[in-house]
């Protein structure tokens, strides 16, 4: 068996919502060892509607459908699944009285399109929607000489779909045998390495079968997925685990973290479990590091705060810059960035102090000193204090260079807790 | 003409991605009055590829596809499309050498495995992208007793794509006819103000049918979509602005900008235009204000800088809150946010100083001071500081409780720079 997610909504089409239906839906398949190797979208309207179904029954056996179940004359989802198979819709009237309850509770009266929620293909069960008035269905089709077809109707309001999901589907899917093998994924996550890069280093295991690995790239990291199908999650770990410790291995510091882990969570763990603080000194980022710093709970046990030094004179003053090298070199220098962090360090009476200071742009560029230069300054105890510079992209977006600089400021305190 | 999206990418059927792309290429399309009828998802598998080609040419008459540029054996779309219509590819050296100019612009050497991101099949365009190594290609192919077939690709990374279809595709499409009859809109934006409470309030606005008037709820703020359809521009500039200005007119001061005015750049400007600074004293948002009042260039006309007060002792030393007072109230409170607002504002030397300090979560409430307390200070030129208190929600997840403080703080200063 396989699922094709079917949405329904002219919605959809004009770009008036983000279709989150069929994220969760992917999802929740994935999860279930479902294969699902299409997805279509589709407006309100019948015979376009009967066009997806007829190429979805030729790859597929079951649809999954969202979308089209309300009140309004357009909406045909229901309309259109019976007329395609030639089935008399029939009213029940269980489902009637459930709407008129519904409508009832919140003291008013059910309406005569509501009535049209209650149509079902004859030979179908309904699919409850405890939530709102658009029930669903789930309908069993036997076909000749192939697997018979499932399908199942959501109405598109993304929480009432999601419950009518885990509360019916997912049961009634697990009794007809699904779920029995699942898939569990570890997602591992890099820096400092390119896609590219790292899909050589690690080419081997991109030839695996159970796990498999498939590499993703995203801003300012790449990834690497290794799911593996078993009866049961520890099954699957266990398949996992080799092969990303292998990976691991392979990759070295660039490897930071896996699954929900993030920079900031595992700068945090280091920090607390060395028992050491920082605090940052920020210019062109301009809160942004401090602010990535503090996005745990439980962060205050390690960050003691920070100084964002936007004007020359608060860098004199606050941070004891020294004035003559701010003339001398400016404010986006190596020497600055040395200053900072020492000054950052000494004030706050941290263990570690970061500095950023750079040209964010699009404006303040100049030949020697381009927009996307960075200078990162690492003050560290007891040893001497590092500075190093970046070239993140002068062509690149003013956001993203804060991001990236204020990434590469964390990573930089990261590569330092690991290898000191 | 009619378009259909064509999303290609294994994470997107694993649910591992949201597909953004889709929603956005939708939204450019129905701008643009392009037709479009079908979207579909497929997998990196190039049997799959070409069943999902075979149909789509079938009914659309252009083709967008997304995804699957990227350097690895896994990125299959060009080499998918070049073999469905047997057609050789060829390495553009142009190509070559943009991408080893990008890698070597942040010092890095292209490897191997980029080369077949210049491939291209013959007798198609490249489609430029100046974010990242992945081009995309137009390609025309003329299609005996019918429409000529467009075929667009793009990189699936969200910032490479938007641009690539700005830059050169709507360009192009405008160049074959298209968006004469164009769909301008402006999107008023709204704080402090519920999407239902601002629906009342406008409800006459939204019977209207040239232009249109839509809500939108998002993030911290409410904003309603004012579309016209027209020859020009201009023209349909003449139809939005008083229905804007109406709209403006009814909602006073929870209207706080248009398109792509944020709440910082609104901000900016005011502070900008009356010759202020502004500096801020951040506890629980950790740099988060800070960050945002650096998003725009030219920021450090006003913005001086700030202190993370993360730790007490910051409180104390450096923004000389009174000792007593932190262990009486506590740091979550009136009297510190009021203190904070004056200190910054003082050590900075600034016109404005705004305060944050709060609880988070998920930890750190209680009973009398519950997750989602936020205590805002607003020091002024002259006149009394201001504190206000807000409870965001004690259920929320502690990044929109640190958000929604940081853009609450600045829409307090926003106010009151515009009510002064």
């Amino acid at each position: 068996m396989s699922a094709e997610i079917i949405c329904i909504g002219t919605e959809l089409l004009l770009g008036d919502i983000l279709n989150t239906n069929c994220h969760y839906l992917a999802q929740e398949l994935a999860a279930l060892g479902i294969p699902h190797y299409y997805q279509s979208v589709v407006g309100d309207n019948i015979e376009r509607i009967h066009q997806v179904i007829s190429i979805a029954i030729a790859r597929s056996s079951m649809l999954i459908f969202t979308g089209g179940l309300g009140p309004t004359p357009d909406d045909l989802t229901t309309e259109a699944i019976a007329s395609f198979f030639n089935t008399p819709l029939e009213e029940k009237a269980n489902i009637v009285a459930d709407i008129e309850a519904k409508f009832a509770s919140t003291g008013r009266v059910m309406t005569s399109s509501n009535r049209k929620q209650a149509l079902v293909p004859q030979g179908a069960e309904t699919l409850p929607n405890p939530l709102g008035t658009a029930p669903g269905i789930i309908w069993q089709i036997p076909r000749e000489d192939q697997e018979s077809l499932t399908i199942m109707t959501f109405p598109g309001v993304p929480s009432e779909m999601k419950r009518m999901w885990r509360d019916t589907s997912v049961p009634y899917l697990k009794n007809q045998g699904w779920g029995q093998d699942l898939i569990h994924s570890q997602m591992l996550r890099f820096r400092g390495i390119s896609e590219s890069a790292l899909a050589e280093k690690v080419a081997e295991v991109f030839t695996l079968s159970n796990p498999t690995v498939a590499p993703y790239a995203s801003l300012g990291e790449v990834r690497l997925r290794v799911s593996a199908k078993a009866k049961s999650e520890s099954e699957a770990i266990a398949l996992i685990e080799p092969v990303a410790q292998k990976i691991k291995d392979i990759v070295g510091l660039d490897y930071f973290g896996k699954d929900e882990e993030s920079l900031s969570s595992v700068v945090g763990s280091l920090l607390k479990s060395e028992n050491r603080t920082v605090a940052v000194a920020e210019s062109c980022t301009g809160g942004g590091l401090g602010s990535i710093l503090t996005e745990n709970a439980g962060s205050s046990a390690y960050f003691k705060g920070g100084v964002i030094a936007y004007d020359n004179l608060i860098k004199i003053n606050l941070l004891e810059v020294n004035s003559d090298d701010l003339d001398q070199f400016g404010a986006v220098s190596s020497a600055i960035a040395y200053q900072m962090a020492n000054g950052v360090k000494k004030i706050f009476q941290s263990d570690y102090g970061i500095s950023i200071t750079g040209i964010a742009g699009p404006d303040g560029g100049t030949e020697l000193k381009p927009v996307g230069l960075i200078y990162i300054g690492l003050a560290v105890p007891e040893k001497q204090t590092i500075v190093k510079q970046f070239q993140l992209g002068n062509k690149r977006e003013r956001s993203l260079i804060r991001k990236l600089s204020a990434y590469q400021a964390l990573d930089l305190l990261r590569r330092y807790l690991l290898s000191d």
